[in-house]
Order: structure tokens, then sequence, then C-alpha cells
């Protein structure tokens, strides 16, 4: 279903919806047989949610696909991360929470290293310290070039990310000037299209500057640039399901990707207990609420089976005071599997339970990747998550007479 | 799956397949943990196919969609309705079996009342009776005008069908005249492309006789014009599944749906029994036949639960002498849920099941919810029910060499 047909059904309610991400919630047994870091975890409030509720498990991409957070956390919106594809720049700014502007070009840069023929002699400038690398940044994000505004934000060794703001509009169909190898020089920025012509110009213009400023360094003496791109003009949250959209998480990834879809996202700190007050000063404000808590994805990565579980069980105590709040409809999953034994995302479904508003009978009586295989919605597909919950809330009109 | 990539599978048999529908057969718990209506019901013979058969669930427009009877027929024929949208213009003359004919533009009209400024007072001219309503449809339906034929049949109170038969073809993208609040006056019918025009100008010409027909009337002094829409070109049922199709129904809805895919259309009486004769009759002539059984929709739209309990039943008592008709597949399901806890239509996934041809295990031993959520189809959605009874059927060719 296209997100522009359920938006065409959206209608005004005064029910609120929840929808409560544990980051990387999917997990794996330790050893074949035993309890999934889910399983494992007691969680006393979220199976009460799903034996009252519904449960089902959702692929968040594509049966198969590992989900980035980006489209993880677009599909837990009702985006079809298929069909609505932020470019690779776009989503390393979100990720520093770049605050973008329509309009504004983001690519992916790193330092690299030219040998004195202008070959590249490594494509990550040995991976520079960042204590070495974040001045560069710094002194690039001073240069000036005519058209636009350009600034540069060092992430992490190597890698930063350069915004362009055109005074022109201008498109940003431009190929990447890393050729992916070394023994050649850097590719020039070429435009794919008469629209990004202005942006390549640009591009080329900034880069001779990084390579005049960047000259006296030994490793870090030019910079590469990968997946420019432009804040897609999508559909707000908002127009595609009718409810004023906020958020709270402590990362600014996540904050990102709200704020991309025009929810107003709210700073916390880390943890599950600060999403408490966060969500309960905001409620009346707002009719859909994301709540995003990061550290059972943290533990997953770190491979810590145990801190995993622990991270959801620390997930589970608040679930009463999120109750208390007074949401009609509350959604909880998580945005992809991290399994701690494959300590990375994973391909693996996600189980996700909805409760409130008229729901069917559920053989689920726990939350957890058995009971929710088991449930009343199957296996489905993230973005299908949403629309389901929205339902629930008594917010989709009829399809059709 | 594209329905043309369907059609080019079809293959000639002399198979007879049977859809019959019980219309809103999906329900839900009276009380937690209990039976649905379906569940609650005595349905030996449903159950006898259930346990011979296959099962599953269906969402017939999608998850977390409330389909409305012409989309939930549609994906039932395995028509998809996001893609096969009739407007509402269609669905509604459709609703009273106007013969529409192709190059027919149907509308969606009501009376208004309009101020001494030409404002509107009320969108629905106070919701006037019927009694007072249809002789005033009556005399619009006498309008004549240069370029078309023109027919009103009233639906009921203030609602009537406008029909416009052009004499030379003209598109359908026409703005709605309601400009949805009061204190404006109506919009003219604005074409949104050039084909338009001509319908959009003979709207104009139409509207301008209601107003001098109807300028002596104290409530319903204007008609307001919604969903300008015109008989889809889409293949029929037939080029669709390679079937000669009819059905047999009361109410005029779902001739309306069976017709637009050409399909032969029997008016029955209302109730089960009066299907089995329909069937026996004309079982010969077709190689598919629908049967449209209303009650469960009606008595789940009343908030009856005990009332929809035993139309299910009633429902159930026909079976045997359907399969002595002697068809080769059967399919048993619903459009669409209408939980009489609701008493309206909903989005709950709706129990089907399949009988006859090469069936595969299955584990559900009775019809019913929680049977089906564990039957061997899983939850799908509508428009692929019919794919699986044609396969059933034998009236599938492989797909590729």
């Amino acid at each position: 279903m296209r997100l522009e047909q359920t938006a065409a059904l959206a209608q005004a309610s005064d029910t609120k919806v929840l929808l409560y991400v544990l980051d990387g919630l999917g997990g794996l047994p330790r050893e074949p047989g035993g309890p999934t870091e889910l399983e494992a975890a007691s969680t006393p409030n979220l199976d009460e949610l799903a034996l009252a509720g519904t449960c089902g498990l959702h692929h968040p991409v594509a049966a198969g696909v590992t989900p980035g957070s980006g489209p993880g956390h677009l599909a837990l919106f009702g985006f079809d991360p298929l069909t609505y594809e932020a470019g690779r720049g776009v989503l390393e700014a979100l990720g520093i929470e770049f605050p973008l502007e329509p309009g504004d070009i983001a690519v992916r840069a790193n330092f690299c290293t030219l040998d004195a023929d202008g070959n590249i002699a490594d494509r990550r400038a040995g991976r520079i310290p960042t204590e070495e690398a974040a001045p560069l940044a710094e002194m690039l994000d001073e240069i000036w070039i005519e058209g636009a505004s350009c600034f540069v934000r060092h992430i992490k060794e190597h890698r930063f990310v350069l915004v362009l703001r055109p005074e022109a509009a201008s498109g940003a169909a431009v190929d990447d000037t890393d050729p992916g190898r070394t023994g050649e020089p850097p590719l020039r920025p070429w435009p794919r299209d008469e629209d990004s012509e202005p942006t390549a110009w640009l591009l080329d213009t900034w880069l001779e500057q990084v390579r005049d400023r960047l000259s006296g360094e030994a490793r870090a003496n030019m910079a590469l640039l990968r997946g420019v791109s432009s804040r897609p003009r999508w559909p707000s949250f908002e127009d595609a399901f009718g409810m004023r959209a906020a958020a709270a998480a402590a990362y600014p990834m996540y904050r990102g990707a709200a704020t991309l879809l025009g929810m107003d996202a709210a700073i916390v700190e880390d943890g599950a207990a600060p999403l408490v007050p966060a969500y309960r000063d905001r409620f009346d404000a707002y009719d859909f609420f994301f709540l995003h808590f990061k550290s059972p994805d943290k533990a997953g990565e770190d491979g810590d089976f145990d801190r995993k579980v622990a991270a959801i069980e620390e997930a589970d105590a608040i679930v009463p005071e999120l109750l208390e709040i007074g949401p009609d409809v509350v959604v909880v999953t998580g945005d992809h599997a991290t399994p701690s034994t494959l300590e990375s995302h994973s391909w693996h479904p996600v189980p996700f339970l909805i409760h409130g508003g008229a729901a069917q009978g559920d053989p689920a009586t726990s939350f957890g990747e058995g009971a929710c295989l088991q449930g009343a919605h199957g296996i489905i597909r993230g973005c299908d998550v949403m629309r389901l919950a929205t339902a629930r809330a008594g917010r989709l009109a009829k399809f059709g007479a």
C-alpha cells in the first residue's frame, strides 16, 4: 500500500499512539534451542502487554535484509524504506544531527593521502586519529566559495560530513570522487543531470581549496567525496498519518530520522528512565510519540548477551509509568535485530506488540521471538506496523464504499 | 503478482470453482478470550471443509485497512483493490445497480441548502427525508442538456446518483463542487485535465438547470457533486482467470461489483437457501460462481452477536447442497470483518478456507479465526486467494520454463 493511499484514509481522533523502540531488540539464542535475549529477560510488563494485545514479527526492510538504523526507523514510522531511500550523505548528516535545510546538499567525506604524482596512496589517510583529524576538519569548515555556504563537521577518525547550502537551487545527482582504489587520482565530481551541474561546479571549487589548504599535511592531504544527496522532499509523518508527532532520543541519529519526517525531537539523557518525564511533559501536545532506547543495540553490538538481557529488563521496568501517562495504543518493537552472538545488526525478523484498541484474539502470552511467531499478525513488513497501530487508534477511515 | 501475469498463466479446464461469500464474516470475541461469532457458531459443514481443505486469513485490502464492500469483493475476485480502485461515483452507481455503460460518468450527489446570498447553509439539506427527496430526484431526472443523456437516481434521504452519458468520449478528472464547509458558495466543477473539459462543461450546464428547478424549494434548493468517475476499463474476470463467471446476490451492490468484472449476475431472494437453486440452475453454463450471503454483515452492523452466529449457522446449513451440485474447488470467506462488538466493518483479517484440488497438509480442523491463524496459508492478501483457488482447480499453467 502506498503511503498516499494510507494518508487519504487518515481521520481525526483524540487518541494517542506511543511507539517505544528498543534499538536492536531482535536476537538469537546463545546456544541452539536456548532463549533469545528477549526471551531470557524477565519482562513482566511487556509480557502483560503481549497477553492483552497482539503480537507478530516484522522485517524492517525485507526478508533477508539487514537494516541500517535509518531505514529501520523509517519503516517503524510507516515509511517503506525501499521507497523512501535517503541518500548516504543525508543519513550521515542526520547521524550527527546537522540541521539540514531544504535545498542543502550533504556529502560523506573523508581525508585521504595523495602521493607526489597526485595519485591516491591511502583512501583513508591511514585512518588518522580523531585528535589529528578534528582540527583539519575545523580548518576546512572555514573554506568560503562563491555561490554556496559550506559546512564541515568532523565525525570520527578520517570521516567527516560536508554540507553545501547553494544560493540557487541545485540538484544532487553528482558522482563520487572516490574511485574506490589506490594508484589513481581522485575523480572529478561529475554531474549526472543538468540540474546538478551547479552543485558539481561548487564541489569542484570547494575541493580545489581543500587541496590548497591540506597541501602541507603528510597524511591527510586531500578529501574524497561520496553519497552526494539532498534532503528528500517527503511527506511528513503528520501528512501521512494525521498525527502531530514528537520524539525523545538520547542519540542524534534517531532524532535526525524523526526530524526528517517533521517530528519534534527532544534530547534526553541515555537510559530508559529519562524517557518517562520526556513523554509525560509533552504528552498533551502531540498525538504520536516515539521513544528511543539505545542500550539493547549497544550490548548486542558488543556481543554481550547478559548486558542485552539487562538492557531489555531496564526497558521493561518503565512500561507501567509509560502506560500511566495514558496512551491509547502502544507499540513496542525494535528497528532491527542485533543478536549478541553476531555482534552486529542482522536480517532476522523483529518481535512487535500492539496494545490497545480493538484487538483480535492472539495466542501469544509473552513477548519474545517464539511467542510472536504464534501471534495474530504473523510476519509482516515493518512499514505495516504503523498502519495497524493507526487503525487500532481509530484513526483510519474505511477504504472505498 | 500483477493480474496480467496471472492472466498469462490461465489454462483451460473443465473444473468448476465456487466462491461462497459470507459478508462481514470476520469477527471478534464478545469478551476477552471468548470465541468470535464464527467460532461460537455451530458449523459442522464448514468445519468439515476446513478439516479436509486448507485454511488461512486474508487482509482484503492491506493490514490495518478497513475495506468497503466494493474493494472487499474486488479482492476476493482476485483484483488488487489498491490497483483497481473504482471511483466513488461508480461505486455509488453500482450500489443501486445502475446499468453503467463504458464511457458513462457517475457522480455522487446530494441535495444542499443555499442561503439568500448563494452560500451553503446546510451541505445535506437538513438530511431531508426520502419521501421528500425522491420526487425532487425524479424531477432532476427530467433535465435535458445538449451533448449528453443525464440520469438521476435517488438513493436515500439527501443522497442521489447522477450519471452522464456523453455523446463524445470525455474524461472524469473533474473536481468536487462540495467545498466541504458551509458559508461558501458551491465550487464550479473544475477539469483537472484537457480530456475532462467537456465533462466539466456538461456538469456545469446540468447544475445551472438544477438551480433553476430547485429554486422554489426551502431546503433542497441546490445539489453538490463529489467523486466524479467513469466506469473503469479493466480486464474482465474471464480475461484474468479464464473462467466464464456468474453471480447470485440479493443486494444490488454485490451484483454491481460482479457485473463490473463482466460476471453474469442473478437476483435472488435474501437468505442462504435461495442461493442453492440459483447455483444449481446455472451450474453447467459457467466455470466460476460467486454466491453472496448478506446476513452476517447486517447482524454485525447491528451489534447483534447472537444474530450473527445464527446467520453463520444459516450459511453453514446449505453447504451440503452446494457440494452436491458438484464444484471442484470451494472457497468460503468474507469480504471483510464486521465484528458485532464494533458494529461496523473493521480491518481485522478474515478467515478463509479452500476445499478441493491438491491440498497440502493443514493443522486447521475447524473454521474460525483462531484455527485459520494456524492454517497452511498463513495471513495473505485477499487478492491472492483467487489465485490459490484457480491453481487448486488446475487452471494455472507453470510460470516460466
